[in-house]
């Protein structure tokens, strides 16, 4: 696909989101492309429409591009219960489970998915897979990330430390972390493999989001508006 | 107990952990005040006997200690499996479930733990109890205090943010996170509430350590030498 046309999609994904949000929500603001386009559409509507909301952002990224569309941003200190989240994904199969982290932003992420009554994934269709096969990032404590290799390696994963491009070595996480990411090939059971990396010391958060499926909602740009996929 | 002879039955303890330790070996070196009597036989051992370890720090508490000691240092990028960790408790049970983290140092110890084919848990007899009900220590992500206070009040904790006393505000741990100490009162089944804990995101990992007990030998100092306790 064209980058010019995936954006379009894109965008119909991402105003879509937008649409959802009512005044007065608190709204969590995931990372990434396609969320951008649903703060640009937030933007308008608060500038345009009067909107009042006020954000929470899962990255620098996030605050940065908010602050930019005029977005108020608050944090899950002063919310910690959302009323909706908007965010992307790598992968969602489906059953709506998901491969999140490209963007590093997979631990805010979570937190926000967690505190969020209602999610809404926004993607462009390349995201859409039968069955998850992309590879898991996980966010890793420095100190440990050798040994947290070995255990990633030891359920199946080939684990990659992830390298930076404008910074020598390692990718440094907004947390101060690494990101190692886990091609599992394709994953059966998400579930799972979401627990047991879990229970791995040193392992912080995997991009595997599994156990929010009953409040996920996806929705996939098209060229004429987006399809919506719920389990309900 | 007093202190004084408190820590009597703390060095006899970590004097016989130390013991242990053979030429050649890894060995993880946990923080508190019982891993010190350890440390300092360690250091006796590798002056006087000539005796070739390496240690792996678990917080920079450890390091300066072990460094005073004349132990050299390495890290688990070098070596991410350790012959032997030496390490204290908060509480330890029959069963060896143990909680550890008054020391905020929870994470890396347990990645240590982990990472260790034997480990020895010194202790003076204080902490030596029939059923766990020391306050749980969870490391938590700042961003996400809040919500994940929550989520372990809804666990049955009260939980508390721990406060510094030389620094304004909360403890901030050698990680860059906070410490949310969590009473439950009498934890009846401790396996089952760490993995609840490791569920939730952002607790980065908590002061419950039940699934290592096939290799915990827990070492409790007495007034002349110590117990040795295994399910060996």
């Amino acid at each position: 696909m064209d980058p010019a046309h995936q954006n379009e999609l894109k965008r119909n994904a991402g105003y879509h989101a937008a649409g959802m949000v009512e005044d007065g929500m608190i709204v969590g603001l995931g990372t990434g492309s396609t969320v951008f386009f649903a703060m640009e559409r937030l933007g308008e509507r608060i500038a345009r429409d009067g909107l009042s909301i006020a954000g929470v952002p899962t990255s620098y990224q996030a605050a940065i591009r908010a602050r930019r569309y005029g977005i108020p941003l608050t944090s899950l200190d002063e919310h910690p219960d959302l009323d909706i989240a908007i965010d992307g994904a790598d992968q969602a199969d489906p059953d709506l489970h998901l491969i999140k982290g490209r963007g590093a932003a997979l631990l805010r992420e979570k937190c926000v998915c967690d505190a969020a009554r209602t999610v809404y994934i926004v993607v462009d269709p390349t995201k859409m897979v039968e069955t998850l096969n992309a590879p898991v990032p996980v966010e890793v404590l420095p100190f440990a990330s050798s040994p947290v290799s070995r255990r990633l390696a030891a359920l199946g994963a080939s684990p990659a430390l992830r390298e930076g491009t404008k910074k020598d070595g390692p990718v440094i996480t907004d947390n101060g972390n690494f990101i190692i990411d886990c091609d599992f090939g394709t994953i059966t059971d998400p579930e799972s493999l979401e627990t047991a990396i879990a229970a791995i010391p040193g392992a912080l958060e995997c991009g595997l989001f599994s156990v929010y499926k009953e409040k996920i909602t996806v929705i996939v740009g098209e060229e004429k508006g987006c399809r919506v996929v719920s389990l309900h």
